[in-house]
């Protein structure tokens, strides 16, 4: 299971974030990374732990002002990152080339979608991984795969129809060791989290208690 | 083999058009539709010739001033939808909701995209039909069935290994009756065409060289 | 006093409000106009009412699949536009080339904005109004007249400051004869109306009760 | 005069193009900054420079994956954010939040525009600068102050109509000494550059000959 910190625009120190995921990391054996904001990748990833990007810009070197250049995360320390997150929505084509775009890089990708019929158009533009998040239940606390497991099972489905290659995370209102572990049993293969960690009084006891069931 | 004929924001006379691919479908039992800007939709439709919208808005009844309510275009005569023109292109999950708009409101549905991933990622979502048009193509007079057969074959391929029921149309440079029977042998079961017939001093006359080879 | 009655996405009957504001505008000498979806605008412009586009694209004759087309929308009956609604935000080149477009197509145009700041960049493009719409307030039946007045004569005065000819409307809450007597006395020329007329039971006495105090 | 350097999405070296500015500063005493991609500004600014975003999003702290917070880039260094650039346009009311967001961060703040009725709207959302670059110049090597004085003294008319403490730079083309004296002469205060310095083979020696005549 791939446990992924979205710090998304939250008021955190994203460097101690990032030391407590990189301690309970190499304590626990498990895959753990965090996704700041851009202007703070260099930092996170001088701290060791798997650095991903929030998002990529569907453009190339160019003038494009203002982009997330592929190029730049990945110069600046990011393995990967996420595309398309409910908060951060692009259009069909802009996903593609930013997955392109992503590929180029050498960034590793997960292309976002709210239920298993967007899992499966993103599925088919060959991204590493999609995640599915229902809007309604991100920030909740209540976890998808209690509220709606359907909506992951139909994933995965949706995904493996498309391409069996391309694995499923999970995500929206993930808290506990006990949400992921319910997770991986609807077949994901790993979760999106964020203000879980990110805004918890102890990110590393919190981290502890996600991967203590796997 | 449908012909649908997107009469953009052209400074054509829409009634005059739509009077012409009438008598054409008469006359020759071709399906042809004919898609005018929203605020002509009414005038089209009185002309008896089978009317589309451009675009639909992904919303419902509600507050969204400046939208296109499915329902508004089918109240106005619509009987089908583009959606995601390259000229209009939508979010992912904007297409999604366009779809359930348009079904809702009784629509039949093209979902266009620019490649054959971008297709299958269509097809994903469940409208009646897909639309591949290369946006490189698009008002060249080159037909995408000459310039890159393999885009047209590729997209028939992506559909159907997502959606066997999703037939394929193709767009960009079409404006001869060699070109629709050129794409149909590709496996289209239809075409979009824009400038051919709409800039056409003759409409009638290209509508019915376009369906001359059926 | 202007009243414009935005129909917005609802599910009224247009041509009924339509025919309930042109015999209120008739009996009572009000400048009473109607701005319906862009497929219903030859509808309502048949009942003889003042009509108004909800928006008009960026976009001149063209290539623009989807668009609303500023000569589209006059050929079918609209006298004016409303031009950045809360509801439909455009960037500022764009409120600009929509300004142009409509002035080219012979249409009145009403920028819309939040606040005073945004109302005095509005007034800076040059359209015939301006309409300071506080987003917190749109379709709470609260009027921004009573609920926060400085708004309003704040508009009044940025616009003033940028360039006097131009007129302030105000909108957001008002749905009682008071409210507009009120708005008036604010300074404003107008007031944009929705909910209050388009979702009555009886819109021909919502409307007169509206115009009772002018 | 203000000299900015925009590093668009360039594949120059960041940090070797800010070594560059921060030595021609101290030399000269003009004031020069360099705005790279945002995962690179604490490299930048790691120099010395006087360092600036691209962009900042309209948003303060919370749920927004994907977005460029305003405390964030201040955290990583910057002083300054361009907004609303010719390459990353903004809603108008965004505009008005991104300056917002920008002076709760301590941010300077240039408001990108068009042209002179563009560079007014902007005057009226509060900026402490705001600059005009026809978009036909960008990236061609003609000075807006030759191809259209106007425009430059037409903007600074045009903000000062609004509001006299806000200052004008001027963009688009300016690639020599020559240049950005002429844009003194208009009136600008500060010059925005690119391609003319991230693309140069000698970035000290083309910021040395920009600021030559000053």
């Amino acid at each position: 299971m791939f446990v992924l910190v979205n710090l998304k625009a939250y008021p955190c120190d994203p460097v101690a974030v990032a030391e407590a995921a990189a301690a309970v990391a190499t304590d626990t054996d498990a895959r753990i990374a965090v996704a700041p904001q851009a202007a703070h990748l260099s930092a996170v990833a001088e701290t060791g732990v798997e650095t991903w990007a929030q998002h990529v810009s569907p453009v190339e070197y160019g003038s494009a002002t203002g982009s997330t250049l592929a190029e730049a995360v990945a110069d600046a320390g990011a393995q990967g990152t996420l595309i398309n997150h409910s908060e951060k929505r692009l259009k069909l084509a802009d996903i593609d080339a930013s997955v392109r775009a992503a590929e180029r890089a050498g960034l590793e990708t997960i292309v976002c979608a709210n239920n298993p019929a967007q899992v499966g158009a993103a599925a088919a533009l060959g991204p590493d991984s999609v995640a599915v998040e229902p809007p309604e239940l991100i920030g909740t606390g209540t976890p998808v795969s209690k509220a709606d497991p359907d909506i992951v099972t139909g994933a995965v489905e949706a995904a493996a129809a498309v391409d069996e290659s391309v694995s499923v995370l999970c995500g929206a209102g993930i808290s506990t060791g006990e949400d992921v572990v319910a997770s991986q049993k609807l077949g994901a293969e790993g979760v999106l989290l964020a203000s879980g960690v990110a805004k918890a009084d102890d990110p590393r006891a919190a981290l502890k208690d996600l991967v203590s069931g796997l």
